[in-house]
């Protein structure tokens, strides 16, 4: 018997990305480095990182000037005002400000710990937002990779997030293009018959964990894995990330911290 | 170059769990059957699901007589007095109470819907329980399974989790043995030289979502993974999944919803 096998290969060896990087052909160039081919139906995870790079959403700290409502804003929670300069810019609403924490609604519908600015894996004094619009990244990598290797892929730009009630990080998808964000159980039947009326898995969460599993968070320079074989991940050209958003009044969890 | 990857392998025609059934030896058994070697440093992740049918943690509808305040709890939350019932038997305290839903801290510190009771993929008009104790239990997994197959494992209890903010449901960890629950890259450096202050990656969350990729929620059958050379994981013979508890208190997130 062939068991189910999903393999999860990360490219080793990235160059270091800058603006104005072709990011598809510097994936495909390093999937032939790497001896990977790339196939019909793979999955290409991509980190926010290298995208934000690419796509110059990397500001020095030498060009940010923070408004007044930055400034005070700063000394409340305590941080950077050139960090909340940037935050606000890329803030739809603020869900909590602390001397602790910034959390956000940012402008693309994600909740999240400084809008997602952060200076990690950027050069020196300057700091990253998230990409305009992820799920257009998403697709316009998808688009150039089809291109360049005749195959049909997916393309799922992750991010790493801290979330409630659970200590430690883990990495979410926050564009996708070509994959359906979710793996819809309901109406089904389970082992004995039951129906499922619930299960509803967003199987590209699940993805951008399996593919932290090679990527890393330090000086791995792993920024894109290729997962293969995943036959239950579902194609669609419509998708979007923002059918992961969920409303506040949606949000079974409201009240609950 | 030979690039870094990780294979998550489904066991595939699991056979059907009863309460008193050998885990381990079914897991090594359907190892064999599919054809694969278990290895040092596998991770070994199995179902909530098969856990608890294998424990007896199943109880039949006509073994439940739901008292006064599970009756009256029931009421408001309009759910089936006796799942009230099991659930209440399972609280540490509630969280959440209203018509649409019923969240609690559970006795093993899991925020949960209805303390992880369910009724899919187990015989039908039975609910299913947590197990009593996950890290325990999957201990024991893990020890059989060594002296089986003679090779260090490491074994990872998953279930299916709604959380708040996001759309749909992902896996978590809920009970491990052997295999730190985090991979700490505080106090590393990126790749630019700066110093990483926060990412604490919750990595056995992230085996959880890898292992859902091939296992999957209705009648697929698949209640076993095992991954193969992640490199990543730390092993740790004290590990508990309470490290990835967070108090009230301590969550930032608290507030936010």
């Amino acid at each position: 018997m062939t068991p189910k096998t999903v393999t999860i290969i990360g490219l080793e060896n990235f160059p270091l990305v800058k603006a104005g990087d072709d990011l598809a052909k510097m994936i495909v160039e390093a999937a032939v480095r790497n001896n990977v081919e790339i196939e019909d139906k793979d999955i290409i995870v991509v980190s926010q990182k290298i995208v934000s790079k690419a796509e110059g959403r990397v500001v020095k700290f030498e060009e940010i000037n923070p408004s007044e409502k930055a400034k005070e804003l700063a000394e409340k929670v305590q941080r950077d005002p050139k960090l909340v300069e940037l935050v606000l810019k890329e803030t739809d609403s603020i869900v909590k400000a602390s001397p602790e924490i910034l959390i956000v609604k940012d402008k693309r519908g994600l909740i999240c710990i400084n809008a997602g600015v952060d200076k990690s894996n950027v050069p020196r004094n300057a700091y990253s937002l998230l990409p305009e619009n992820p799920d257009e990244s998403a697709r316009k990598i998808k688009k150039e990779i089809e291109k360049l290797t005749g195959k049909k892929v997916a393309v799922v730009i992750v991010d790493t997030f801290s979330r409630p009630f659970r200590r430690g990080q883990v990495e979410f998808a926050i564009g996708v293009a070509g994959i359906k964000p979710f793996k819809d159980y309901r109406g089904q039947r389970d082992l004995y018959g039951n129906l499922l009326k619930v299960k509803n898995v967003a199987i590209v969460d699940e993805i951008a964990c399996a593919a932290e599993l090679v990527m890393g968070q330090a000086k791995e320079a792993i920024p894109v894995a290729i997962i293969k074989n995943l036959d239950r991940a579902e194609t669609s050209e419509e998708a979007s990330i923002k059918e992961l958003s969920i409303s506040h009044q949606e949000d079974l969890f409201r009240e609950t911290l």
